[in-house]
């Protein structure tokens, strides 16, 4: 029936079959063993997906696996990285740790792999020891401000900058090699001690805890940049990747860095810089301090990391659409982790199951079929920098562009317990409210996820009043990037998370740690598994929503109200300048003006109409004109120093402000520059952001 | 009716309204005054346009200007650019034509703007004159290996190598300025005199003929690439624009240039740079052969060109479609002209003009309604680089790109009496020839236009056996570029063009000269203007079939048949040197056999269906397959160097192969430089087709 609309009594059925036990049981078997990219316990987790997805009773329509030939970068099992302080024989005072202390009998596993910062350089490096805050480029500027870096080995907290960014900053002054290490100050709430503060006695990270990651900064395979990686495709030679460390960098345990930090001599670093140990973090003589064990002593760093191509592979599944089967509801979070992962990803994943599980279920027994298809993506390599959801989109670019009404994201499925966190460009704000209605949140059952939301975190629509504060998707955390700044669709990332009041880890404390299983899952991020359910219903039922909808659930006003937004701030924070040096702000007020009144038009004509018994082609028209919003708002040549943002309005920006990011970046270094040809940006940009956002508006106009 | 099919009597009805006087008519009033950009005469056009679009009975739904801020080139009329000969003593020996002679009295209006090269800087250059045949890369090396062309002028005739490259390729040689003039060999089939061969007393070119033109290499506004010329868009700063002459350059007639060449000294040029002069062309010493009276004498240019920002307009109309009103055919050609333009553009515009008013007067009486929506262009400042049309997809990019089905250009209508000339898109190659079928050549009644075309100029198709040859859109000559190559739509460019065993005229004669009238139009050009009448019915066939057929009348197989010739080529040139360079010719097989394979499915998929009582959506479905097919071959970042190039099977090629161009000229390059790094752009580029072409196959595949 073309005119079918939603059924929402199929998705009361769907929210009452969602449950924690199926979810707990994915989880288990997900986080049997350590299943990084491209491992046998990858491989492992393959072929449940498969198993899972081709079922007889609860399966999709049809899976499958797509596999890719990526660059990876590992340490070597039979020559792992060594960090050491040695005395001026060269004789070892001191080793740091090279596996994490195993708590249960998982984290013993040999095939948890050693902490290393993947796409660091191999590499033999040897220094005083200095310390650098976060790694940002205002903190190299400071400590070389009294220190002379050159032939420094760097110790850096993670935070304050991206991973790889802390080595790439450091190079210029001459710094030879950085650690990293995660300060209890930004992770644990000050706590540090394992005999009754850290896990397995709360959530906290324990003192050998090592955050991994992958320490490049664009997203995608590296050696092939908008090509799929195949076996025969064309790749980059290795020494022209940008964007990785140039000189070699090690993440550390707090239990080593404190050892460290807490020996070094020089001037007491400023109270910013300052963490949770029980002692002045000074900058470094360079080097250790004259009362110290280690006086005169250098750090050394030996890091043996490989780069390696490998067969990556996605995992692919659909359930085909009875009436639009050329639209896609997308729906992926990845597979691979970096331990156990069980929060990361392996929560997104027992989620996505269970959702999968679900709608399987109903189509098996005929009682459904959406009206539009759904395609599932469990990524591989995602850890390694979005690798798999990447390549998949470079290999089907055209397709998917024309196709997909929707991406949705749910990696990290659970932070914490206290409140639904969604993402998304404001267009989808409205489905996302109106699911969280319907679904209970966790553990209660007369306050809806939507009312804990609010709660928690809000603010005031002119438009709606008071309401959950909708994130937007700036940046790249995770496999929405590739369709958000790359496809332009219009895309949600979604999780359960903190109270804020309640804790200030910059992430859950696991995070990337072998200490990320299901004990430590099940023990201290989600009890029963209620809030998985949460987030499970919720996203199934945006998922069912944006997939059956006769009218696609896209709120355009909601999106004139961001841009106005935008605008405000931008005209508050950059018009007087802007006249000054005559750049005109008119274009781009205009632009946002008609792009409010041409979201009205639309809307009201949608009002009027009587959809149901409208010809399937005016649905299909109104729905062709909503699908395609966010596409008007690419610019693939705008941002040419950022790989594959090509959204406007989306893309990532230093500038910190909530407007423009071509426009906030590049005021951000005129107003500093000053220079005649760095204001001829600011208005190249504005007049870019003024003509995609014109461009949009003239396709939500009425169509001839 | 959503599922009614194109209505073969009302294609007959077309053909049969339309007439030859009223297209005669059209051209004595589009050319009644010289309507160069943003002239005077350009304004009359628009008001004409607009009178006959928004005319009662026979005009559109609608009609109306948009304007764009441009940058454009012109001499100054109170200043005219002058060439002399001057002796040592800087005495002028001889001066060069200012205006052409008049041979009517609208030759003589003083709108006729002085010959001239758009774009070409002002300047004052003096110096030996040298003779640069066509002033290709190769003329100016073979002419530097005897002669130091520091401080001459060259003089080049037309041909071999762009306008303004002409000058380019000079400027490091050293020479100062450049001559171009158009050779009788080149354009008159020899002929010189106007006293009885030239025009009034032929076609052929007066000896004061002289081709104005364009001297940028980019399309489109030279000041806002890839923004809409907008009063207050962002603008490059001149000095920063490339592709235009660096030094002087002029266009003269060949009168002045006979006497200029014949009076060189030096050597003889070789046999492959004489043209029809009845004397030797010598390099020059450089300069003037001692017997001349102009030995010593020195060629003296005063170029006063002044570039300026005026205000160019599109004038567009569309008629709305009945059913899918969110789907364009889009009809187009420039209005304005360098004089009185009556081939060059007002054939075009006259045909154009017939088609509207007999598709307005069946709109008007209620008989006809189409499908889809018609959308007409007549097109402004595309004498200076196509600068109105490409504007136009600069600013309605996403949502042209989204909803057209096809660009259908006719520019110069007719060039001569014999023949149809078509290229187009593969796809189109069908609906051309069916159309071309039902309408008689010119003056006969018995034979089709296909068959007169078929008789021309044929190839013989594997699939079809000996059919007309439709040409490749892989240039940019006319208003098609900025659809073909920047937005990726299936596009369709003709005329009626010559027998070329009767002329080997480069182009028509008068072409940009003063002599382009309706006087010579219609005298020597098409006589009765029966040619135009069949451009109009065959180019009205095609437009109606492509708004009014449910299904599209576009053939995926064609287009196969033209990427498995372009392999062919690609492995009989190149393969034996790629497996050399370890370079796998497997994946472009792989994925040409790939859209081969989908396009037979999606055939035999349309074959079994019964497409008028299928769902509205199901042959929409099929009709976007078809209607995206191009736009899967768009790379934005696959040229850099080439201005808005993106579709990675018709871009503009230099190596003269007639194969895929990213991978020809790639391997031209490594072929003639051997650098490893040009061997890895060959690989680069043939995963860029690769994978275009894979892409483009997957969108031909099942949409799920
Ligand atoms: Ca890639
Ligand atoms: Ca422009
Ligand atoms: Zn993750
Ligand atoms: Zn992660
Ligand atoms: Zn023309
Ligand atoms: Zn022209």
């Amino acid at each position: 029936d073309v005119a079918k609309d939603v059924d929402e009594s199929l998705i009361e059925k769907f929210l009452a079959e969602v449950d924690t036990i199926h979810i707990q049981e994915n989880l288990r078997e997900l986080t049997d063993v350590p299943h990084m990219a491209t491992t046998p316990g990858d491989e492992k987790t393959v072929q449940t997906m498969l198993r899972r997805w081709q079922d007889a009773d609860t399966g999709l329509d049809d899976a499958w696996r797509e596999e890719y030939n990526v660059y990876l970068s590992f340490p070597d099992a039979n020559n792992p990285n060594k960090v050491t302080v040695v005395d001026a024989a060269n004789a070892v005072q001191h080793s740091i740790r090279e596996r994490e202390k195993a708590y249960t009998s998982d984290q013993d596993d040999p095939e948890v792999v050693q902490p290393y910062a993947a796409y660091s350089p191999a590499g033999h490096a040897k220094g005083k020891l200095v310390y650098a805050n976060q790694g940002k480029p205002s903190d190299y500027e400071q400590l070389s401000q009294t220190l002379n870096l050159t032939g420094t080995i760097a110790i850096t907290r993670y935070g304050g900058a991206g991973r790889g960014a802390k080595a790439i900053n450091a190079a210029p002054y001459g710094v030879v090699g950085v650690l990293v290490y995660t300060d209890p100050l930004d992770i644990n709430d000050g706590f540090m001690s394992d005999t009754n503060e850290t896990y397995p006695h709360s959530w906290y990270m324990p003192p050998s805890g090592v955050e991994r990651g992958s320490f490049n900064r664009d997203f995608g395979d590296l050696l092939t940049p908008y090509l799929a990686a195949k076996e025969e495709t064309y790749r980059i030679p290795p020494e022209n990747i940008v964007g990785i460390p140039p000189i070699p960098i090690q993440p550390i345990g707090f239990e080593d860095a404190y050892i460290l930090i807490c020996a070094l001599g020089g001037d007491a670093a400023p109270s910013e810089w300052q963490g949770a140990f029980n002692c002045t973090y000074n900058y470094g003589g360079p080097g250790f301090k004259p009362t110290s064990e280690f006086n005169n002593s250098d750090v050394k760093m030996d890091i043996y990391n490989k780069e390696v191509i490998k067969n990556s592979a996605n995992v692919m599944g659909v359930i085909r659409g009875s009436v639009e089967p050329d639209r896609y509801v997308i729906y992926g979070n990845h597979r691979d982790s970096w331990v156990h992962g069980a929060i990361d990803p392996s929560s997104g994943t027992s989620v996505m199951l269970e959702i999968t599980r679900v709608l399987g279920w109903m189509v098996k027994q005929g009682i459904w079929r959406p009206r539009r298809s759904i395609i599932f993506g469990s990524w591989g390599a995602e850890e390694f920098g979005l690798i798999g959801s990447a390549e998949y989109t470079e290999q089907y670019f055209a397709k998917l562009s024309e196709r997909t009404i929707a991406y949705i994201n749910v990696d990290i499925a659970v932070f914490a317990n206290a409140t639904l966190r969604a993402s998304a460009m404001p267009s989808l704000q409205n489905v996302i409210f109106k699911a969280s209605k319907e679904v209970n949140a966790p553990g209660e059952s007369s306050t809806s996820v939507y009312e804990a939301w609010k709660l928690h975190s809000n603010r005031t629509s002119p438009t709606h009043g008071v309401i959950p504060r909708l994130g937007y998707l700036t940046g790249a955390g995770s496999d929405y990037a590739a369709f958000v700044h790359y496809l332009g669709i219009s895309s949600i990332d979604m999780s359960y998370t903190y109270d804020r009041s309640k804790t200030n880890a910059r992430i859950y404390p696991a995070y990337h740690t072998a200490y990320d299983t299901f004990d430590y899952a099940s023990k201290y991020i989600d009890p029963g598994f209620v809030s998985h359910q949460a987030v499970a219903r919720t996203a199934g039922n945006i998922l069912i929503r944006l997939a059956d909808s006769l009218l696609l659930p896209f709120n355009c006003s909601d999106y004139a109200e961001i841009l106005e937004d935008y605008l405000n701030t931008a005209v508050t924070l950059y018009q007087q300048q802007l006249e000054a040096h005559k750049i005109s702000t008119e274009p781009l007020k205009r632009a946002v003006a008609m792009f409010r009144t041409n979201a009205q038009q639309l809307e009201k004509m949608i009002h009027n109409s009587d959809l149901a018994n409208e010809t399937p082609l005016k649905v299909r028209r109104i729905n062709d004109q909503l699908m395609l919003l966010d596409r008007a708002f690419l610019d693939p040549l705008a941002f040419p120093d950022k790989y594959a943002f090509r959204h406007v309005i989306w893309t990532s920006s230093s500038a910190g402000k909530a407007t423009f990011p071509g426009l906030a970046d590049a005021f951000a270094q005129a107003e500093s520059s000053g220079l005649d040809s760095d204001w001829d940006k600011v208005h190249y940009h504005l007049s870019v952001v003024s003509q995609a956002i014109e461009g949009a508006a003239s396709t939500l106009a009425d169509v001839i």
